[in-house]
């Protein structure tokens, strides 16, 4: 059960509220985001809401049988936009499309992928300065360097970042460098940082885990949600199966089934989705076709020599083909 | 390695070629299909082609490093379209659909069903007659009689039948009355199936296994290439996973990688391949534009009571939707 | 629902008795196997099903929540024990062994294993004959003539046989020869086969197909047991998953948990199901461990000169040592 | 590769190995360790390893085809033995038994718990005060209070600890508190959280994710030990598959392949493993039977009024036959 709070709602009458709905039965939560305030109530005894819904403070109370609760469709039927600053939105109607290279390596690199970029009219950059590699002896990223070095250009020429963080520690040092906080496949239920994601007003990306289910996807979500942070962004990136002919099996039916399930918007990343550069194509403008808000994806100036990822990067001349035919595939889409 | 025969080779020529090929270390095995003739050398020696390829009767030679060989497109790049007469092609650049119930019911299903199409210019329509179920006691089709009843209104309506075929005796059994024998996700591997069914000239089409390798559906469709009919289809429809929030999971991956692997047209299956009715469409057009030949989906006149799939089958108004926007993504896709 | 007939009962109280479960809502099927008659009832309707109980005919009634009916354990608590003459019997209180080649392949080879089974006291032999192969151009076994040759060996020297039967022409060509017919993953679902099956009075041996759930296996088992054959064995051989450090993820839960539900032996197959010699020991003491009712494994004279499977057979002098540690493990676990 | 250093290496004499490394083309770390110093080397390039091997400072040098290096037991084959101090060992050749309540809920609980373990001689007790879950509404421990309260006890009663860390954080405040930190299977690849207990000289217990590799889990210890942390345990918890008879699917087979691979000891832990109170007996026996060198499972006064884990948690007198079978069964094993 949510019960949205009013703005003006006194701390008595919240204190009331709270204890009508315990003595229901139910667990209660109160959540205070930048946006709202929500009392959520979590237990299965049937009653009739208006009994809460009629009480002073209480400005509309909902329903929701889905385990994870401020994330679900259920209550918010309305699509939420998150906004960049600048006209850079994303799930507003328009395709969103974030790319990049897997590691920031170089002061070059950086150039080169902004001016690919900017030819592009895309406005946000994709890279990671911290990577997370199975093998200790595997290049670790840049830093903090490399954060501060591409952040500058990027600023400079108006494109937003967006990169992962790894650990608590880290939110503090990226905080002013980067647009969005992506959390990886192997973060996704890392709870803490999860938690901490919810005490700071930028947006966070949370992909989806190696073997994720949807509903642990979501039930992520709600603990930054709950922590007070609504600017939520989605993203499917493949899923681990027994089929080895791809590197991981995109689940393109994730996405037509996360924007039933939950109002936030759904980005597809085809490049660890499928992990072939070859296949990244057809899979980007599938996921685009079955319903994503937007696609991230790796590019870099000489894929064959990118310090990760090399297989699954394209190089700028099939980026630029990627995003004119994604945009030809969304406004189709958009028509129906 | 692959030895296409001249259609003009002699007993002498082929002896010859098949023990040269003997001698280089390679198991030896003669192919003849209604459509030309192969010798096929299974054997990792390396040794300069050009030997054999010069011998009287060769027509053309090939090597080919996959597993399976007849049906690669190592040696075949040129794409294998399926003639089902009366202009009924399948692979031949144009959008293929098949559509109908999951199982054959009645009569007024059948008319209801066909009247449907042809307002749709749909002109294959699906439907099983036997039906492979989990449990003993659930509905096994209307057998024989059924396909009959069925044959018979399709061919006074032009409108040709996919059925499934489960045993080698209902080959016979069905010959006269189907255009394209179905092969289903239980019995991908069913080699004595599959090995009678390379024995007839009808057009076969294979659905990937409920836990089937790509590679061994490609090895699934070489049996019966090998066995003497060119003629298949392959179909991906859905994959098992640890995923629950769809029946199965549609591995739209597999469209672009058989695309690459083999000559054969590809088929998506999207009802079976996420087996949820209101995430069909999206899963059909997302399989389009990644690359399928064409899409077989299950649609019933009443849904809720079809006997059996009806969590996955499209109502006749949803069908038309699919089927109108199913055909604009198809001229999108090609205009690339 | 299961509704066990008296022996004696007649025609017309069969009648009466169907019709009486039919008008509860059920839909009936009437099961004789060469042990009983059981009328299943299959519906959701709850009602005092002692009003079926009392009926002149019936010998007892139970009602069984599960999808599969016959072989469940919810209505025959009693352990199926399986006699193949000659007092060898399987799941009888008993370790079964069951062990030799992936395939027959010579008359030396034969008499090779059936002097080993002798002198360890293992009175069951596998081999194959009709080999499913996932490529057409790989050894498909020597067929009837090498059944005959191997079953008049094994009759000889009073070793029973079980063989993988393919197809349902195979059931009559192999009647004589085996002592159970042996189901293979690929045919789990093969329902047609299953069927046939059902109509003989020979054990049969399912294998859990390749990425089969348990709940499959048992409705698979089902099939024959309503087909008409009682004389069910259900094997363990190792599902399809992600990782890829052994050749298949042998299920050992599915073990005790197959001996909860079902009343019918349980075999464990380590050589499939992980797949690498040096890991089938302590994967079969496991497994037995677990709860199993006796193991089928692989092994050769010459393991490196296998026609298939070279990879996951145990030569002698392992078997040996495996039948000796097989045999204590088991009497622990039944000191428990 | 990795060389071992003398341990009165100078600096000189490293710096030279190092450099004359580098120059064979390898990227070279240096570990230094509780226990000792190494250089580990990874590239490609083929040399006689003995032109280093005879440098000054080099105690041994050894050739690692696998990924992870220090972990692998291709250089060194002796078992690794984890001391708890007190006589309290793992990995030392008898059986280790780590047992006690999912979650620490109170006093009475762990007293109760630790006469349990005392009862049967069983001297480290398991149990969680930081708890992941994947709603953030659920129970999440009862924190640093609840371990002090419980490390009070234990030391008194001379048990020994492990709990599960889940942020770097943590490391500090749970240091003085628990004999083993645990690293759960969701931040098995948290590389930061690995990287700083790689700085402490605690002994670790890591986790398979979820959907983890053995590979990953090498990978993930290996981080742990270059770290400069030697005293690591593995444990297998369980994968995630497509059957859902079980909670989640125990990999007996990953305990011979782990111990084949790593001189590390191996743990199994059954209740998570399988997740079915019932069935936790038969798992962890037979994991036990499969090479295991422990068993970690989980036990509480009253299962059903337990916080969390009910379903998979044994009562006391449940435990209590495990633990005399589970050394019935070690002691066979052993035997063999």
């Amino acid at each position: 059960m949510i019960v949205q709070l009013h703005r003006s709602a006194t701390n008595e009458e919240k204190s009331n509220i709270d204890s009508k709905v315990a003595l229901m039965g139910y667990k209660t939560t109160l959540v205070k985001t930048q946006m709202g305030e929500y009392l959520i109530g979590i237990g299965k005894r049937e009653f009739d809401i208006r009994q809460i819904g009629r009480l002073p403070g209480v400005a509309d109370i909902h329903h929701v049988s889905d385990d994870y609760k401020l994330v679900s469709r259920k209550w918010k039927v309305k699509r939420t936009v998150i906004d960049l600053g600048d006209n850079v939105q994303i799930g507003n109607g328009a395709l969103s499309i974030m790319a990049g290279p897997c590691s920031i390596e170089s002061e070059a690199q950086i150039e080169a992928t902004i001016a690919h970029l900017k030819k592009n009219k895309v406005s946000i950059m994709r890279g990671g300065v911290f990577k997370p590699r199975s093998s200790p002896y595997a290049f670790r990223g840049l830093g903090k360097e490399g954060l501060q070095l591409w952040s500058q250009q990027a600023q400079a020429a108006g494109i937003k970042i967006i990169s992962e963080v790894m650990q608590v520690s880290q939110i503090a040092e990226m905080y002013d460098h980067v647009d969005v906080f992506q959390v990886g496949a192997r973060n996704t239920q890392n709870f803490n940082l999860l938690d901490e994601l919810g005490r700071i007003d930028k947006p966070v990306m949370i992909k989806r885990g190696i073997s994720g289910t949807l509903e642990e996807l979501l039930s992520s979500a709600e603990y930054v949600f709950s922590g007070g942070n609504e600017k939520l962004i989605l993203c499917e990136r493949g899923i681990r199966t027994y089929e080895k002919a791809s590197r991981n099996t995109m689940d393109v039916n994730a996405i037509p089934i996360l924007k039933e399930k939950t109002h936030l918007p759904v980005i597809a990343d085809p490049s660890h989705g499928i992990g072939l550069r070859q296949y990244v194509e057809p899979i980007a403008l599938a996921s685009i076709m079955a319903g994503a808000d937007g696609i991230i994806y790796e590019t870099h100036q000489q894929p064959e020599q990118a310090f990760s990822d090399a297989m699954q990067t394209l190089d700028f001349s099939e980026s630029q083909r990627l995003i004119e035919r994604a945009r030809k595939v969304f406004d189709l889409r958009e028509s129906f």
